[in-house]
């Protein structure tokens, strides 16, 4: 792509605004953001955390209010195919993922989903009794894993499960005979740190251990091929890359040869095979239906497929290459801009071991962090002094990048996070 | 009320249509009904499976999306309240419960917020082992009971639980020291048999049981009063009487006497303690915090809490004498208008055993309720026979059960069902 000008290849070459902005003229994904209703005044990084709405959210979050739900009633369960939105939506991931569209639904939350998967699969487990995971997940993953097995323990009579937590360098030297299932996030949410899926998830086949892969932080931001890499089971998160608006309901994949061997413990109407039928035992539904439990939520499902509209015929390819190239460019940009400052950069440099996010430590991260956002440039806080930049590519312009650092600069130039420093103090005590 | 007119006393009092209309006229609620979107054409007795939509609920949905999400974005979840949404609209529920505001949270479904009490009462019971519930309970109960009773059982090394199924009649013989948990729906959803809620508790706990009420069929139908019966644990759902929209969040209550007590399986990063500290280890929240899961679906849970709006200074007397009066009414039009049509009443004949919904009775209970819709009478059918009719107190007038009752008996007279049950017949063979 045009990074690769010769001006540009020697690491000494300067970044200038008017540089980032060419790129911008000539991204491909250019169009895409102005499908999106993005807050004048605002230089939004923070799309990992929360996507933006596109434009046409509220007219189709209305119509299904007033239309579906208003006119239709309890009709539109038939007339709107509310029925079938968890197969749906989940057809509508399913390309991202690379993984057919009988093989991902959405529902409940990435938590709920996580218990589904992993309860599933310490039954097939038989004497296996371990649950791996990585000391430093995601937290609600860690909590899920947590209750899963301590609710086990509590209740068998003999000896429980057991949740072994390790740290990421001595997670592949952990499996082994007595483990069970192992659960991995793919993009590490506090430094953006990607981890090779395919590797990782042979490694554990060797050892007859199934991996349930979390791609929040990796579904919607850079493309994903789960059946080449081998991957057969993971779960996601529907309101950050893939902008389904506020705890948008979850994902959950399973590939066609695994699903009927599974009996997730949280068995609702809605994954029965005949739910209408009110019987009185519970006959899971065929494929990824048994993955559905209660009554989906309408309003936040609709939301997350009117989300998914925007990745509609987009090249997954360009929204790849945007994302790495953002990551490096602000990376440089740092570099460049920054140093003296006592700004670090927390990420991995090398592109393709990083999600599409960027962090920064800074001693006072947290008050930097607020008076970022005073200026209108939103990224987050996560402790103890990450400053967190997350490059959405289809709403981050490079053009932002340049912005974003400027005001970091200035930030840490004038002090006036110190002021804020101050203020939390204040509000504290 | 205005029903003990002298003339109405005996059974023998025929109803006409302009004595119902002077009902509405006198109606407390009437004005209430103003509130809602009701489309035209639509006769809707069908509140008990979803509720209608208020004319308030399109501008509060289309300002979360364009305002609370679009524009502000992450920054929402403190500006706008996010965070505290399961106890914002818990509390909104609680009057209707007759509990505190602390005291109930909504968050994801009926059936996993069940999952949740039944496993953490299951936990705290020490060596009590079986599970008992009614084998006539609204399916996805008994779904989540056996889910639950199943994955322990495959994964206790020794004995796990037991599900115990018991006829209606069995159940307070079915009380013993081996019943770890019962759990029970109020209203039936097939005939709408309503259940005495301290009798029950109070003979359970004489065993030592703890009960799980489902209120689904109750909350908002009818004014409860949990805290004077010595209720301690209930779910319930937010998209019938409450009218939260399709697939809206349920909710759960547990006294507070009984919150620390107990601790989920479901262990989610926004149940813990602190969630933004990203601890690895998970401390529940404080009270009724820990029986939030994952991210609560924020569009799904503002409509419930636009919904709610609806009962706000609500005169909960009022309510539950409409409801029992429509079904009287509905019962007595029936039994005078409907005679030889080959309809039976299933419901309860007297109101106090009734929730706000009468069931019928018809050999072709399908095709009748078809031809009904096709009328533009909207009540719904369950195998085998029943024409369910849900008499939404806000929502349904007096004079819509004579309407109700003369399409019904222009259908039955006329025959036009036996076309629906061909037309059925043929589109399955």
């Amino acid at each position: 792509m045009s990074l690769a000008r010769p001006e540009e290849r020697g690491t000494a070459a300067m970044l200038t605004r008017p540089r980032l902005h060419e790129l911008d003229r000539q991204d491909p994904l250019a169009a895409v953001r102005e499908r999106f209703a993005l807050p004048e005044g605002v230089l939004y990084l923070d799309g990992n955390s929360l996507g933006p709405a596109s434009k046409a959210m509220s007219g189709r979050i209305g119509e299904v209010v007033a239309v579906e739900w208003g006119g239709d009633l309890i009709r539109a369960w038939n007339r709107r195919g509310w029925f079938r939105l968890p197969e749906r939506v989940g057809a509508r991931i399913a390309p991202l993922l690379g993984l057919a569209s009988d093989e991902v639904v959405a529902a409940d939350s990435v938590s709920l989903n996580l218990f589904k998967l992993l309860s599933a699969l310490l039954r097939r487990a038989a004497d296996r009794r371990v649950v791996l995971a990585e000391r430093s997940n995601f937290p609600t993953d860690l909590y899920i894993a947590e209750g899963l097995v301590g609710m086990l323990r509590d209740l068998a009579s003999g000896e429980g499960p057991e949740l072994r937590l390790v740290g990421a360098e001595e997670f592949l030297g952990s499996l082994g005979p007595d483990v069970a299932v192992a659960t991995l996030t793919q993009v590490d949410f506090r430094t953006g740190r990607k981890r090779d899926l395919r590797r990782v998830t042979r490694a554990a086949r060797d050892h007859g251990v199934p991996v349930v892969w979390d791609l929040s932080h990796s579904a919607g931001a850079f493309a994903l091929d789960l059946r080449a890499d081998g991957v057969e089971f993971a779960v996601g998160c529907g309101y950050k890359y893939l902008n389904g608006g506020p705890g948008a309901p979850g994902f959950l994949a399973v590939v066609r040869e695994r699903q009927e061997e599974l009996r997730p413990g949280l068995a609702g109407w809605m994954g029965h095979a005949e739910p209408f039928r009110f019987e009185t035992g519970y006959r899971p539904g065929a494929g990824m239906r048994r993955f559905v439990t209660g009554t989906p939520p309408v309003l936040s499902m609709a939301a997350l497929e009117e989300g998914l509209r925007v990745f509609e015929s987009l090249d997954l390819g360009a929204l790849r290459r945007k994302g790495e190239a953002l990551g490096d460019l602000f990376i440089r940009l740092v570099d460049q801009r920054l140093s003296g400052f006592g700004v670090s950069v927390a990420s991995p440099r090398r592109a393709a071991a990083r999600g599409s996010q960027v962090s920064l430590r800074h001693g006072d991260g947290f008050a930097v962090m607020q008076a970022l956002i005073a200026r209108g440039v939103i990224g987050d806080f996560r402790e103890p002094d990450l400053l967190r930049f997350g490059f959405a590519p289809l709403t981050v312009r490079y053009v932002d990048l340049w912005d974003a650092v400027e005001a970091l600069r200035d930030v840490l130039a004038s002090g006036e996070f110190r002021e804020e420093r101050h203020r939390r103090r204040a509000a504290v005590t």
